[in-house]
């Protein structure tokens, strides 16, 4: 049995938002002039002034972070994938990005559909009681 | 608001298994001899007999399928993933990562992480009535 961090309750503790997965060090601030943005830090190359990941990978905790990345997705298709979505959204976007990395390294084979699957085992194992609260609510005002 | 498949009940509807992944398509058997796998094919490359990707990509659904892990992680970092892997398990691992990839396409922001969002609602939502549900349980048989 493959080893994996779950809770009691046999779901994996992940944020439950990107705000969340952001706080955890996703979100960043990028590279201060002279210094390297966290991306750019682990690939040991000039941060850019346009860089995609500066803002979303700080010089603290990005480059580990984004180690995961680049083993996962490679930088290359990470960027790829930042620059296609509206800057707007690129912070929410760098954080599920991460998140999925870091899934995949931390279980090879199920990465964070390890998290889909348990919490539908868990919408399952609930359905039936929330049927049935439904159920008494309407009978009992009807 | 992008545009997202969902179910009436707000979840994304997608396989609960990877069984049900594979059934889609993902299991292949690979390229029969002289013709590629679905992977090889979409990479217009020669099917090695050592291929890692053909016992999971069939020639002829496999290439719709590895064009999006291609654009998503690249063929190189996918190959690695399913290396590194034992292969009893390269089957559950090339369907958990068709399944991301495709959802990355289909959603650039979230990609399948938007899943597990609408899984934990679901999860928060139902939680109270099985509580409440255990408790007159536990109350009716003291």
């Amino acid at each position: 049995m493959r080893e994996r961090a779950t809770t009691a309750s046999g779901v994996d503790a992940r944020p439950e938002t990107t705000a969340a997965m952001a706080s955890s060090g996703t979100s960043g601030g990028g590279g201060s002039p002279g210094s390297p943005c966290g991306a750019c830090k682990f690939l040991r190359r000039k941060c850019a002034a346009e860089c995609v990941f500066a803002p979303h990978f700080c010089a603290e905790d990005g480059a580990s972070q984004f180690a995961a990345i680049h083993k996962v997705f490679g930088a290359s298709n990470a960027a790829k994938l930042l620059q296609q979505v509206a800057p707007a959204d690129r912070s929410e976007a760098a954080a599920t990005i991460t998140y999925e990395a870091q899934a995949r390294l931390r279980d090879p084979i199920y990465g964070c559909v390890a998290h889909i699957f348990a919490l539908q085992q868990q919408v399952h194992a609930c359905m039936p009681s929330l049927i049935l609260r439904v159920h008494e609510i309407t009978t009992s005002t009807s």
